[in-house]
């Protein structure tokens, strides 16, 4: 099935306890891409970059074949810049600059072809862009939507009117709990799924993921894994993973939803092994099974 | 198979953000030894109160058959006092006050029939009192030992050499990361197991648990629950239901370790849903399993 997918395309200046890298190729949408493109044919993105951009990291999408007739190259315009610090235990970061640059003005018109996505993934964006963009799409089959803290705290009342439109919810667990005003995450869930998706995942970083439908409580493991490089995109990469596998599928019922978390997680766990993008650019559909089977593992009881 | 725990015998103060209850029936080893009676016929306690602990709590370990020929009554003696605080979020607390009394000059000598225990499960105690218990008894089939950061901070060399002689250790992730002086759990698991005990459990909260053997990692999830009255008791009622379902199975491989995991996951569960004892008090072996089944749903994926 069709997959599309919106979200910043970016350069990145990354810099974790054992390592710094300028310009690295980053941005929700090029994350969920990516991840996508091993699930589907011709995922199509929808973004803004500026000049700066250049031709190798545009290879670097085309040669996933991802469908870049979404994709505006800004005359005159500069890439959306983001500068991250890991703290040494790499679950905390801190955002040292922001360059909106072409995205301070961007309002994507999809191409007709776009307008009949199946599934859709609204990358971590400024919410009235993703309703923008969601109204657009003429019959979409599932919505997926992430967000983050910045849009619960500076447009609240905007993210909540894109919630209404959406079928599935992906986000961290402080940000649930942001957004519920809970601490406790059943509690959260609860309230969060009264907003508008009926579908929520709770990502808890090294402690797995939660998935709350009408009719369970799904919950996933982490990977042990003992060296984590570059946690940038992990979260975009499970979106893009999540959905991919359920547009590849085209089936959506509670057994789907918690493979979808799965691979989502497996895709995961491929990016933060190496820095910005590099851990995904080289897999084997091969490997990714088996790492969802490892998934499977670690939490499996044969009775 | 029988089943000796050595613990606190406590009467706990606690203070949580929506209820304060004086003289609460706690300790370590009172958690583990009633938790133990649903999987265990007449689980041995070895511990210490004063005169104050009174016939009411002496009669509630009597109903639930635990054998309390190794629980000194201290003639003048004062029982161990702790008073402790939850936040609202229940997840930390603060110990405001803790009396030793008679656990000061604490150094048990164990009842003959006591030396033939099989399952032994030293509760969180100075790890001197555990190695003393421990090398009474005569051939243990499992060694299972919980402790906490004071201990960690206080005590680590005698802690050391406790767990050169367990089989496995129970802690907490913060614990752990304290013990390994490794952010990492998956490093940490590492370098603890290189301390001594080949099974390592490590306790995540709200995020469940996860076990590491020689042959394998894995990722129990956590019980979703709405309200939690009392989190007391609940890391040693998960020992004590870890412990005891051994005992119960009496076979340790990769499958019962497992379940055992799930069965202290369950046991805690219904643990914080009262304060104190209570939640254990009066339970069905069908709830049990009922609750151990709901653990097993909530990662099942059936392919």
């Amino acid at each position: 099935m069709s997959f599309l997918t919106i979200g910043s395309v970016a350069i990145d200046h990354l810099e974790t306890p054992f390592e710094t890298r300028y310009n690295v190729l980053g941005g929700a949408a090029t994350f969920i891409s990516i991840t996508a493109s091993y699930f589907i044919d011709r995922p199509m993105l929808v973004g803004a970059v500026g000049e700066d951009f250049g031709d190798e990291n545009l290879n670097i999408l085309r040669e996933k074949n991802i469908d870049l007739s979404g994709l505006q190259v800004v005359k005159g315009g500069k890439t959306f810049r983001w500068h991250g610090r890991y703290h040494y235990d790499m679950n905390h970061r801190d955002t040292l600059e922001t360059q909106l640059n072409v995205l301070g003005d961007f309002n994507p018109i999809l191409p007709d072809a776009f307008k009949e996505a199946k599934y859709v993934c609204l990358g971590n964006l400024d919410p009235d862009i993703q309703r923008n963009v969601l109204l657009q799409i003429k019959s979409p089959k599932l919505t997926v939507c992430d967000t983050m803290n910045y849009w619960i705290e500076k447009k609240l009342p905007e993210l909540k009117e894109t919630l209404k439109l959406v079928d599935v919810l992906i986000i961290n667990d402080s940000e649930a709990r942001l957004l519920s005003q809970s601490p406790n995450l059943v509690k959260a869930a609860r309230i969060i799924r009264a907003m508008g998706p009926k579908i929520l995942v709770i990502k808890k970083g090294e402690h797995g993921a939660l998935l709350f439908t009408d009719n369970s409580v799904f919950s996933a493991p982490a990977y042990p894994l003992e060296t984590i490089v570059d946690p940038t995109g992990a979260g975009d990469t499970f979106a893009g993973g999540f959905t991919a596998y359920l547009a590849k599928v085209n089936h959506i019922s509670d057994l789907t939803l918690r493979k979808a978390v799965l691979y989502g997680s497996a895709m995961a766990s491929f990016c933060v092994e190496k820095f910005g993008t590099e851990g995904l650019l080289n897999l084997s559909l091969l490997e990714i099974d088996d790492r969802y089977r490892s998934f499977l593992e670690l939490s499996r009881i044969d009775e």
